[in-house]
């Protein structure tokens, strides 16, 4: 390896680190990343009862596209709940324009999905002797979500140092969130760096039996948009 | 009703609130006092792959036997991440001195186990609207647990108000642990005062296939030392 004064330099240190992977073209993302950073990734897909079931399959076709070892899915059936279009039967919200996309907290708000994503990924790093965690929060984008805030993440961290052997022992876990502060084109832009293949990824929370995209629900419209304002093909297989 | 005066008094506010039901001494102590502080209980068992999967029986007849009407059972299987001899093969403790029951982090501890219970109990209350958590944990004879501690528990609560819709508009969750500062003793005294039949629940981490308790592992040597310092007679069936 050489930097860019073309002098040989040491490869960065490989730490392992749960990459929370949806399948979704942000996790997807992460996961190039956090492999970018030389980190040895382990990925965590959480099925959750969600009605866009085929993203765990996209989850495990992006795990082993890109090399990873160790994927595990743990099943949490937040169904029992319900609280969300994305876990019952309600009809997920369809064909909002720009302003209702990002103000407001839509119906597929998840009651405390991220709380306890993270709360698994927290026990998988800990089995694992990890204290990174790598997950796909992004601000702009989904400002409806009360759980991709970075104050809510900073709160997470913080828990996760009481909350654990690992912690008490004087580990600091460290939850990466490297898209943060990208819209969905600056997303799509990363992703294209780190040669990340799109169409392994599953956005739609709708998708047809087939699992082909909606190409209406507020992931959709968002995703078409990222690639749209980055310049790039959208790959995304329609239902129509 | 009348207060210690004999005054007529107004009942306490009918609040929901979450009770995380394990079907043991503890969380059954915590769903009776609950429900004498005049919540409406909601409770909700876990199904994590632990190996005494006849708590969860337990708490369906605890939950029945007290009246609640909404009692659920959500999976999330932690034996997928391992790293607890209460989610593989690894055999439970027995058979340890007083010492080693308060001392350090035994084997039993489920890594992020209360981030994750906590986590789904969030959510179980954001959609039923409440913002009263009830929990069993007790720092006394569990002081090896992390996830037990106060300062946790606070953490939690920090993080809840960032993590959801409620909190964004206001709501400020707490997590009650009304067993914090009792011992397994007090927690049986405090349980009898309030009417509760200790026959209805399990604590062994090491049950039998019939549903016994061992008597050995860590759980059965405390709730034992409990019944004994409390002077009151052990309805406990085990098996030897």
């Amino acid at each position: 390896m050489t930097d860019a004064r073309g002098q040989v330099s040491q490869p960065p240190a490989r730490h392992p680190a749960v990459v929370l992977l949806s399948g979704g073209l942000d996790s997807t993302t992460c996961l190039a990343w956090a492999l970018g950073q030389g980190f040895v990734c382990h990925t965590l897909a959480v099925d959750y009862g969600q009605r866009h079931r085929v993203e765990l399959e996209a989850a495990r076709r992006v795990a082993a596209a890109l090399g990873v070892s160790d994927h595990r899915e743990v099943r949490v059936d937040l169904r029992v709940l319900g609280g969300s279009s994305l876990t019952s039967e309600e009809a997920v919200p369809k064909r909002r324009d720009a302003t209702a996309l990002t103000t407001g907290i839509p119906s597929t708000y998840v009651p405390a999905r991220n709380t306890i994503f993270l709360g698994v990924a927290l026990g998988f790093a800990e089995t694992l002797g990890s204290s990174d965690l790598v997950a796909g929060m992004n601000v702009l984008d989904y400002s409806g979500y009360p759980d991709c805030r970075p104050e809510f993440v900073r709160a997470f961290e913080s828990l996760a140092a009481l909350a654990t052997r690992a912690g008490v022992e004087g580990a600091r876990f460290q939850v990466h969130t490297p898209l943060m502060a990208l819209d969905k084109a600056g997303i799509v832009r990363l992703g294209l760096s780190l040669g990340v293949d799109y169409s392994l990824t599953h956005s739609c929370y709708d998708p047809s039996p087939a699992g082909l995209a909606c190409g209406h629900c507020d992931s959709c419209q968002l995703r078409a948009k990222g690639f749209r304002e980055a310049g790039s093909p959208d790959p995304t297989r329609y239902a129509c």
